[in-house]
């Protein structure tokens, strides 16, 4: 790159982040409000927690406590810090307290910890009780290691490293990387505000991960002595950014190798090419109910829709079961030879969850290759003999290919809508199919193929939308 | 097994046995015909080869020499043994002579060796020029070693002996793994004698086969301290028998695996269930030309049948071709991705071969997912990103999937007969088609699918049997 170019990208960059920043960096009304109300919500739990007798210590956390929101992007973390010796019963107490000052409009969650998310006011309030440590490593769980987060971050921001998180943040959210929920599998805040601080800012961190290798190692506090100790613990996950406040986890640890390698692949793209699209996408534009039997026909492929109703669970659980049941399904379906092109799961996260899998074809022949014992197993080959020499079900032999017995016999399903009918009928509980799932499969259970999904196309845009990405393929970010 | 169905089984053995031995040992009269014919012969290729003043032994070899021939199924080998120093020049000068007293009715055959075969008073007759070697180990090609052989067995043979040879020898030739030729990939006459020397009768080699395994090694005079170490020195042959004079060769070095399984599993159920049929087959009955239809119908795959003229080669090197492009042709469609159930490669040695094909189904979808650079690969990502978004060709995607990109592009052949049709019309060489068929291609390819091969089947018995058997799939001996 000549330094004239390198001084045009620079402006185009440095206009881009400013645009970015100014939609990104919440008003100062919003701020104001945002602050004002969280101080009145903790007051107000503190003091019922003392009407309860209840000695916790409350709590901001999270983004909001750090002022590293996006603008009309924030949860209100409030943690209630409990002594060790409430126990977990403690926990339940102090979120029977967090559910009436939040006027009836919650839902409990029990993910990997009990916590309240409230609605209170247009904004979303999650109460996390917690257990009070002296230090991150004696946490029982991760919550209890979040007011260390909080402390050290705090600690080490300034006015433009927080600007510089902001962007990142924005990039990843543009992207669709951001976010350690289990749908997404990406990019925590707190993740993201490390390695800020870590490479000093947006596009420093853009600069390196473009370079990131499976297993990089970000280790802030320099607690191993080398990359590959560090690699030792943290086997095989694909990005492992070390805890400053607890040398023996990784911060990255949800962050899932599509969504390392969406973001190191957005990088060195936004980095060429700089647009304002990586941080806010074009919404989708999908296609006319009316063209999408063309659009799927053109594929040539089958494409089978798994609908089932409604699953009650916040969505942690939800889309841990989803994935789950996507897996057992996947098995299934290549367990009886079907080949798959690609497979997604979907979810409205209310009314309707959609298994997509795009097949080959949905049809496999009647005749299928059936390989038997080697030779030298004689007990073997006489029992496969006796089992399938003159049977029904022989379209053609037994022979010996190489030193096996092979048999070609009729298939047990040649549609794979058959397949799935037969087991998934009691729910497919054994297949794999997570319990949640597999209780809705046997309330409701659709499969449709093709254009039959065309009715829901129709009335749900979210599916609509989804499913058009699906067709396209391609992340927003790729144009 | 009690003792008593023990005898019941060994008068049973023992019946079919005798019935063997009354068809398969040549009469009196056969074998006096046969030897006057040989004898006579040699004196006039003797008394030819003084007249051209070339200094050669005269040799009867092979079965008819060892007295160990099937009824009806004979060669006559005749080896002419020159000294070293007539080089192989000597060879064509030789069979020049032997073109002589064969009255015209003869094929040059220059497979691995040069030969003659000649028919004569419905004789076949092989003329083989060799060189005289004083030891075995010294020989430059297996022919040299012949002579050996035959001195070997004939030394060791007694009457009893013969008649274990010719059962063992009808057995192989019933259930189809008799002859060391490419087409057969099976047992060498030399070879089943060997066996029966070494087993001792018929009966002994068939318990002893049933329990080989893999890289079974016999080594009859003792040649190698351990199993192992033969192991060592033939590896990967599936069953090693080490040559009496010669121990650096493998007698069994032409067996191929799918031969050696058979003749184990044939063992095993003939010792379980003797039956005549092992030895004397009933002939295929072949389906009607009018069920062909839907017996290939009822498959629910697609069978491609490739179809050319005939190839002027000897058996050897004809098969030796036609195997060799059916590798090449199975690479070629397993490449692009249409799975092969099945393959058989068929020729009637003399008007037309085929080629055959039973695939899942003839059509893939227009949709092909295509796997791209792993993410760390930054100048292949670009390359693969500048290649196909956007393209014509990219139906969906480039998408990231694990750390790779990947893209669902349009399939360049989505009907296998296209795919064959386009990459055969050069005759295949480049794709590892062998000469000869790539030759035969170009001039002429026909490309069948399913019951477009009616036509050939009702007017070749001989594919009609080829085609019924492959479509039962079960060797003969399985009943």
């Amino acid at each position: 790159m000549t330094r004239d170019m390198d001084a045009a990208l620079k402006t185009k960059v440095e206009d881009i982040c400013e645009v970015v920043l100014r939609k990104a960096t919440p008003s100062k009304d919003e701020r104001e409000k945002t602050m004002r109300f969280s101080t009145r919500l903790i007051e107000k739990l503190k003091h019922e927690l003392l009407k309860e007798g209840i000695k916790a210590d409350v709590q901001l956390e999270g983004s909001v406590a750090k002022d590293t929101w996006l603008a009309e992007e924030k949860d209100i973390d409030i943690f209630i810090l409990l002594p060790r010796e409430y126990g977990r019963e403690g926990f339940t107490r102090v979120l029977e307290v967090a559910k009436r000052v939040s006027d009836g409009k919650f839902l409990e969650a029990y993910a990997e910890h009990p916590y309240l998310e409230a609605y209170i006011n247009e904004f979303t309030v999650n109460f996390v009780p917690c257990f009070k440590v002296k230090d991150a490593s004696e946490a029982k769980s991760s919550v209890d290691r979040t007011p260390f987060h909080t402390l050290y971050i705090k600690k080490r921001l300034n006015r433009k490293l927080k600007d510089e998180i902001r962007l990142l943040k924005a990039f990843m959210h543009g992207i669709g990387v951001y976010g350690a929920e289990i749908k997404v599998g990406g990019f925590s805040g707190y993740l993201c505000e490390l390695i800020t601080l870590y490479y000093g800012s947006f596009l420093d961190v853009l600069r390196a991960s473009s370079k990131w290798h499976r297993g990089e190692v970000i280790d802030i506090e320099g607690y191993y002595r080398k990359a590959e100790d560090a690699k030792k613990i943290f086997q095989n996950e694909p990005l492992i950014v070390i805890d400053p406040v607890d040398k023996g986890r990784n911060v990255a640890s949800a962050v899932r190798v599509n969504r390392l390698s969406e973001f190191i692949m957005a990088s060195r793209l936004f980095l060429k090419k700089p647009n304002i699209k990586f941080f806010y996408p074009e919404e989708i534009k999908t296609y006319p109910p009316r063209d999408l039997s063309r659009v799927i026909a053109s594929r040539g492929s089958d494409i089978i829709f798994i609908k089932t109703e409604a699953i009650r669970a916040v969505p942690d659980i939800l889309w841990g079961q989803l994935f789950k049941s996507q897996r057992a399904l996947t098995n299934l379906i290549k367990q009886f030879n079907f080949e798959i092109i690609r497979s997604e799961v979907w979810s409205d996260e209310k009314s309707v969850n959609i298994f997509l899998f795009e097949l080959n074809s949905r049809f496999l022949p009647n005749i299928e290759k059936h390989v038997g014992p080697p030779i030298e197993k004689a007990v073997d080959c006489e029992r496969f003999l006796e089992k399938h020499l003159g049977s029904e079900d022989t379209l053609s032999g037994p022979k010996i290919e190489d030193n096996r017995l092979i048999v070609y016999r009729r298939r047990r399903y040649t549609d794979v809508v058959d397949l799935l009918r037969e087991k998934l009928k009691d729910g497919g509980r054994k297949l794999g199919v997570a319990s949640l799932v597999s209780q809705a499969f046997t309330n409701s259970l659709e499969i449709l193929v093709n254009e039959e999904i065309k009715e829901l196309y129709s009335i749900n845009r979210e599916f609509a939308s989804f499913l058009t990405e699906y067709l396209r393929g391609r992340p927003s970010w790729l144009f």
